[in-house]
């Protein structure tokens, strides 16, 4: 009995180290990833300071007397609500709230109390509550039904919200308030302190600017395009295309795909970047929308790329028995498409960073590149050869001949950018690339691209 | 004098007129464009006046006297926010923010009593305040980071948002108000009463799930690939293949385009359904992450038929002067691959749609298509042939081979999912299909696709 029951225990105790340290295990894994989200962005750390500082600042209302007493309790809260739902990440998403929020509720107060005023006419008791039902239904109802309309959605959708909400509070609780318009006055001022005490530390403290990340966004998007195209001619055409390669290792197929999904951050960041004043480099008129074309074309490149990318994984293990004359023609027209594109692409990627005009190297690149694909119209398969045999290097070919189009249309895009955005030209103040743009272009940095598999 | 004046008048009335005709012509369009918004999806309308519904339901709270004075007006306030901001279109959006608002007040105001009373210890007049600032600035802080965790991003965000704040409040007016638990109360229950409210309407009175929207989605997105398929074949393949047709007004070229960036629709949609009680013919542990796993194969369709797309409008116009019994076999090759591929994904959309097995005749369709790209490897191109002549026939080819790899797993994937979402399998009580399946599968109604331009 004695031995059981200390077994048990021992049991008992096991089990509760165990799971202990399961439980330890799971907190050391929550603890890396968030060391690892605050190492990749360290203004993610910077911003979670930032909302602690707004709120306490705003909690001193509660704690000086005069202040307190002249806005009242309820309006004090109005005030921290306004900070916790206004406060976004980037500047221009804080601009962007805080001025639907005011806009929203002086349009929404004003018209609130005018329903107020006219339910009141009523003559019988009971008319002025009906009354004012109806015109809550209705205007909630009409309001509800404007955010489905795509734009309303994209820039006014919180605006809409915070209408509906001071509208219906302020036609209703005119039923009790009898000085409805000075309790309105107070609220519109908490809220101004609220949204400015946001906008202060949005702007001035550290800020992070949604226009700036989206100008950091592209040309890391395009510097991913770039990575495949060159890890495609280092270890696809590298003098054994078509071989027994274990491709599906290979590091530089996934590095593409985070572009194929890169349209809503893109249009999020756009929608943003409007509503910022002008700061940096970036004046207040800068043309975001040309970034969303630049963008839409770079995806572009990325459907291409994948389509090599499974083109040229599951036909691996086809056998390649062509003459390999023919074989090595390809390979190098393919080899010096690839190698041409990518060092093309890094170049405007390196252009868009650096605010200048994409240099003559690109434009040279991509011409070349043209060569190399018009160079294989001239070539002819072997005479005993079966199509499979043709097929596979000749359909890679052929979609590398699509990448090669898309960069053009994408280098066009980002030379319209550069032109409409003022981008410094060369020889326009900027020596270093004046001077050696084609080095410029041969060795430009290359962003570290982070490969999910 | 008299004349020039009224000239002057005339075009003044002229341009007042004109700008009057202008609004009237905006106006109008605005009322096309919402009464086409209304018509695509009349949930909408319907959604638009539940929102009215709710709040004036929950306005008669300030108009009957015992109700409002055992709230209390700040109270009966915060009903109002909460049905503002926690009604959602689908019933899935409604129960996730619910509950989030729910438990995350409950959490954080437990947690503000807390920090209230460790702060109330405080032996110095300034101790209290300073130390309720430290913890408001802590916590929002801590909370506010935890937003950049993807997985929290995603199913948890608004219940952080109102964590911080219901925190914050608590904590800081503590400091004033000498009943905050019978004050925390009263708000939890105003609380409870919005959000029953809302959860009432939303579930029982034409409820929109959002489990039911992602299970429509996904075959009307395979329809649309389907519809690509069907149109190659018939306006491309039709006789006349890399002939001189005018490609670019084609309707089917654009119809698989809304499927590329349907992915941030389909997440969300996933994550509201895992919210849903069990509906209709959805259990409440319904596979939701198998639709996202149909949906992403089928993304990967839509990428294969991007390329195919932008490979034959571009390359129309190179002449085609091949041998034309090897353009012939291509042709009917690819014909074949491009009708029977999309008779399968209509019939898989069907069988998604009516939520049975996918009946056999898709697996024949693909098997069919599967032996037409097979065909091509046996053909041998012309002797004489240069590549670019066999080029442009042969990518096409190949990338249509692509597409029928991809219908392949997304078929693969279909039938998984209705294995473990336990559809209908062939002759169980489904006598219709089981009857005549190869009928149904091929003369399945298809929806009717929207074409952007």
């Amino acid at each position: 009995m004695e031995a059981a029951a200390r077994t048990n225990q021992n049991v008992g105790a096991t089990s509760w180290f165990s799971s202990f340290q399961r439980l330890k295990d799971k907190a050391a894994k929550l603890g890396k990833k968030l060391k690892k989200i605050g190492k990749d962005d360290p203004r993610r750390i910077l911003h979670s300071f930032k909302v602690g500082l707004a709120l306490s600042l705003i909690s001193i209302f509660y704690y000086v007397n005069p202040l307190f007493t002249s806005l009242g309790s309820s309006s004090t809260m109005w005030a921290v609500l306004t900070v916790v739902v206004v406060m976004e990440y980037t500047a221009g998403g804080t601009l962007s709230k805080g001025l639907n929020r005011t806009l929203a509720t002086l349009l929404a107060g004003a018209l609130g109390l005018a329903a107020q005023r006219l339910a009141a006419l009523s003559s019988h008791s009971a008319g002025e509550p009906i009354l004012l039902s109806v015109f809550v239904f209705l205007l909630a109802a009409m309001a509800t039904f404007s955010r489905f309309v795509p734009e309303i959605k994209a820039r006014y959708d919180y605006g809409v919200t915070i209408f509906i909400l001071t509208f219906s509070m302020v036609a209703v609780s005119g039923y009790r308030e009898a000085e409805l318009i000075k309790l309105a006055l107070k609220r519109l001022s908490t809220i101004a302190i609220g949204v400015g005490t946001c906008l202060a530390i949005s702007i001035f403290v550290f800020p992070v600017w949604a226009g700036e990340d989206l100008h950091n966004l592209l040309p890391a998007n395009i510097d991913k395009l770039a990575c495949f195209l060159e890890g495609l001619e280092r270890e696809y055409f590298g003098e054994k295309m078509g071989g027994d390669q274990i491709l599906e290792e290979a590091s530089f197929l996934g590095t593409y795909k985070p572009v194929l999904n890169s349209k809503p951050t893109e249009d999020l960041l756009a929608n943003f970047a409007r509503w910022e004043p002008g700061h940096g480099c970036f004046g207040f008129c800068h043309p975001w929308k040309l970034y969303l074309k630049v963008g839409a074309l770079a995806r572009q490149c990325a459907y291409s790329m994948e389509a090599i990318s499974s083109h040229i994984s599951t036909d691996k293990k086809s056998k390649v028995i062509t003459d390999s004359e023919f074989r090595e023609r390809i390979r190098t027209a393919c080899a010096e498409m690839s190698s041409k594109t990518g060092k093309a692409l890094a170049e405007l990627a390196t252009a868009i960073r650096q605010m200048r005009a994409p240099s003559t190297a690109a434009a040279q690149h991509l011409s070349n590149a043209m060569t190399a694909s018009e160079s294989l119209k001239a070539l002819s398969p072997p005479k005993d050869a079966s199509l499979p045999e043709i097929l596979q290097p000749a359909t890679t070919a052929s979609l590398l001949s699509e990448v090669v189009k898309s960069a053009q249309h994408l280098s066009t895009a980002v030379e319209e950018l550069s032109r409409v955005a003022h981008f410094k030209r060369q020889g326009q103040g900027h020596k270093d690339s004046a001077v050696k743009p084609v080095a410029g272009g041969e060795s430009s940095p290359h962003v570290v691209v982070e490969i999910k598999k």
